[in-house]
């Protein structure tokens, strides 16, 4: 099934379940005000609003059209976000970049921050920029929802608490990074409030696409209308969402409605190097910190500018018939107030 | 006010408001049935809940007897807990213990993680430890609740927005966080669950012993049955908590009900050198990793273990009459199940 959040207002908006081609909606109220209080009781509750959704889809429920710029993110704020960094293609490349080493530990020990979770972007809504030189930039990622997760569970019970599947803009600011990172507190002013996509889906709307506890799609990353990235969520996934949520379930147990992220999508080359630009035939690149790292490798600095007020972003993916999943991130930089 | 949050079986707990000498409470229901309904709509709800302390103080309500053994976590979960370190004394001995600098910024740029929020353990709860290696100890802080925070506060405006006031056991696993900075990205794994103070309050129940922002009482730590900790929380402190709330919202707004911690309390010797044991006339210290740093300055190496099964630790403050102030958190270490 798949599931929104619409803006009424609230803080943490109206839960609706939604069509499968996001064309209507059927508000959730009589069964759960918001999509926290719907987590928070899963398995009570999925069922009946599995109920709705195939009422939706034979047509025999009463729809709203669904407005995509009506949506809050699923969660409009969360009790939290973690995000991961299972591509290590991309720290690869970061690491090239500066000629140092990947470390071994790596590839078996996923990384990972805490996020902050207290307020989230609606998927339309503009994302305010303080400072140009904080240097902002778009990461393209994947995300789950988790119900309760106990400490301890091993990758294989992990996956079977992984809920609902999203989208994620995960705004940051390259240019505060190197100083946080310096304090060894890792990030806080260098990540602000992410944005979600319009819809999150259970994992059974994916199909086939979805095995392993991974997505089998490409993400599609447009930058100022033209197509950026395209990489292959499927291809190059060093940890699946299974293991993120066991790591960050290691030492304590993990709260309904917690929020897990890949990281930055980012594929190798066919020839196993850099990938090379959706413009040159390539999967592209799902952040500019990418590719200015590639342009570092080949021509000794970075090219590309980040992005600053007016730049604008849109982070979606399609199924194999072309029809959008999860619906659009669509969001535009504007000066803070 | 005092506020608590009474285990009702629900996740989010029941608001009640606690009499000054902690003895009565009376549940909120009735104007919000949690805390964080309250912090949402903080100025049209405070004056009602601050009208129903009125009327326990004056005896003119209906009370129950208040168990602090009742009580979760004032947030029992929240959308953000983010934990500076304002006591850079104990940065300032960790670096000397290992012959290192502390960077200049450390003096004018809060340090800052962004911690889970996701569950906090109630403030009578066990510690639930998976592995003795991981080496467990209790961090004593102080902590303040906010409303919302615009973006780019000043420490001045900061300031009108700290609502409530609590304490804090910040739990680490000492052993988990070489790794986790050496990974570069902060602190996950080695953060578990914090526990909060039983009873939250706000700044003016602390009369001339809030100002400038700061708490002026010691704050109490005391070790399987023995005081370990009397550190002044008023003195010593680089930054006060409307500091630590600015330098969280620089780069996005808070949202309401963030919690921000002051980091470790930790006072410098009568003569500016690391602070004495309680037992030997000082201060003590706040958490296990101080008093191993300072044996490692003086004898070479670490002497006191960190906390396994069966450990104790309480964390409490006392207004000058010698009152508890915010109740006890007071927790034992078990092996996790």
């Amino acid at each position: 099934m798949k599931l929104a959040t619409l803006n009424d207002g609230t803080r943490d908006g109206k839960l609706v379940v939604v069509s499968k081609d996001l064309s209507r909606c059927i508000a959730a109220d009589n069964i759960a005000r918001t999509l926290q209080i719907a987590l928070d009781d899963w398995d009570r509750i999925s069922p009946r609003l599995e109920a709705l959704y195939a009422e939706i889809e034979n047509g025999s429920a009463a729809c709203q059209p669904f407005d995509e710029a009506q949506a809050l993110s699923p969660l409009p704020r969360a009790f939290q976000w973690a995000d991961g960094s299972a591509y290590i293609n991309h720290v690869e490349l970061v690491r090239q970049a500066r000629n140092a080493e990947v470390p071994e530990s790596f590839y078996s020990d996923p990384l990972m921050y805490q996020g902050g979770s207290d307020g989230f972007l609606a998927p339309h809504e503009d994302i305010p920029l303080g400072d140009p030189t904080w240097g902002c930039d778009m990461e393209g990622e994947v995300a789950c929802i988790t119900d309760d997760v106990p400490m301890g569970s091993s990758p294989a019970d992990a996956a079977d608490h992984i809920k609902l599947l999203m989208l994620v803009n995960d705004v940051s600011l390259r240019g505060l990074i190197p100083g946080e990172l310096a304090k060894g507190f890792g990030f806080f002013q260098s990540k602000p409030a992410s944005a979600f996509s319009p819809v999150a889906v259970t994992p059974d709307e994916l199909g086939d696409a979805w095995r392993d506890n991974v997505i089998h799609h490409p993400l599609m990353v447009d930058y100022n209308d033209e197509p950026f990235g395209r990489a292959e969520v499927g291809q190059d996934a060093t940890f699946n969402l299974a293991d993120l949520v066991a790591h960050a379930a290691k030492t304590r147990k993990l709260g309904a409605g917690t929020i897990i992220g890949s990281g930055t999508i980012s594929n190798k080359g066919e020839d196993g190097g850099p990938g090379k630009p959706v413009s040159e035939g390539g999967a592209g690149y799902s952040c500019i910190a990418e590719i200015r790292t590639i342009e570092t490798i080949y021509d000794g600095e970075a090219k590309t500018p980040f992005m600053t007020v007016g730049d604008k972003v849109r982070v979606s993916m399609n199924d194999a018939e072309g029809n959008s999943i999860f619906g659009t991130i669509d969001q535009t930089v504007v000066a803070a107030k």
